[in-house]
């Protein structure tokens, strides 16, 4: 936890202090062991960045004075749509994508995606977000990513990919396509990944046809964790 | 398992044919439910690529006539060199490293990593054998990693460095240095990755010293597993 991470309802004193309890009083309580008078680097989310001295604290909860003097990070110039994959994979994979800085992720269905996983606790609103908001604060950022949940591949590949896209770039991992995965865009890209096994072929030709490039990432074949960290670093690191 | 990687010890009349129960035989007759006549892609530790032809099979062990056919594919070129992480971070990420074609991997204490980690069952020789072999087996690849463990931080860096450097390209993550690790290289090149926490600036400046340049990755701060492989990646996917 590189920033203790704010909502609205931690502030008091229309916004001048801060009052936590749970999870983050914990971290700050137990692990930290911090005392009034320590300062402790704090974000609002989805504003700025500061610091948080600390005016209270006990077994029970900590009170802190807030300053914001930062804007968050810039943010990622990459959309992420994702075949849903293994559950707990999601769950592992949410918090580095939120590190990236990535600001919007859809979570696709594809062929190879196991129905069941759409049953899966993880994808529950606050379980996204809980995965999110350790991201941001691993990374320093404040910025939620806003993510999507799409249960039908069709028509989210033939009706929203292309306004996703806008224009810009577009890419897909298959391990069978000729062009590479090129290094350190800037410009926004949508990047697509497949599920464990990948798109089937009528996948990848309908994800061509809404503009998305199918390219390789190396001869080799990842799993499909590593490859989704790998893709984007490969892409660009904010 | 996109490749079934076989041992000495698997084959029999001499070589032409294998014989496997455990792991492999389970995945062979449970996941794959394979049967007689069903080829697999197989490959031999160290050695070529090829297909194994199921002669045999039933609840307690598969046989399959074997032929070779091709090379590995090629190994990365870079060397990684790693501050020892938490034990479960560790076994996580050797099969990711192994998968993206590293043929060596060194793994060193530093000032932040806990000394109870070099206690952990996690860095035995054969659980390290274990973790390798599943990621060749993910990237059909079969040269197996070199592994080597130093818990003395100063020796490796002063005196085993410089060697495995041989005057090639090397780096180090460091959040505060001003050069960005560059993209895209085909040269050998060694990458040193700190541990949570990173390196403290003793070492940053030992490392230095030894020939490898402090680099940082984007402004953002990366928990150490999501840092391999995005570093990996950025530096080139083979």
């Amino acid at each position: 936890m590189n920033l203790i991470l704010l909502s609205k309802d931690d502030l008091l004193n229309s916004g001048k202090k801060a009052r936590l309890s749970g999870r983050r009083h914990e971290h700050i309580f137990k692990i930290l062991k911090s005392s009034v008078g320590d300062e402790l680097r704090v974000g609002l989310v989805g504003g700025r960045i500061g610091k948080g001295t600390i005016s209270r604290i006990d077994d029970k909860a900590v009170e802190m004075k807030l300053s914001f003097d930062a804007e968050p990070p810039k943010p990622s110039p990459i959309t992420l749509v994702l075949a849903l994959p293994r559950p707990i994979v999601l769950k592992r994979l949410l918090g580095p994508i939120a590190s990236f800085g990535i600001k919007k992720i859809c979570i696709i269905h594809s062929n190879r995606v196991e129905k069941s996983y759409w049953n899966s606790p993880v994808i529950k609103d606050d379980n996204i977000r809980e995965q999110l908001i350790l991201g941001l604060e691993q990374a320093i950022d404040t910025v939620m990513p806003e993510v999507i949940l799409r249960k039908k591949f069709k028509p989210f590949v033939e009706d929203e990919l292309p306004g996703i896209l806008k224009g810009g770039l577009g890419f897909t991992a298959h391990p069978e396509a000729e062009g590479v995965l090129p290094p350190a865009i800037s410009s926004p890209v949508v990047l697509v990944i497949g599920p464990e096994g990948g798109f089937i072929p009528y996948e990848i030709e309908m994800i061509r046809k809404a503009g998305c490039v199918p390219v390789n990432f190396g001869k080799r074949i990842l799993r499909v964790e590593t490859a989704v960290v790998a893709a984007i670093a490969r892409l660009g690191l904010a």
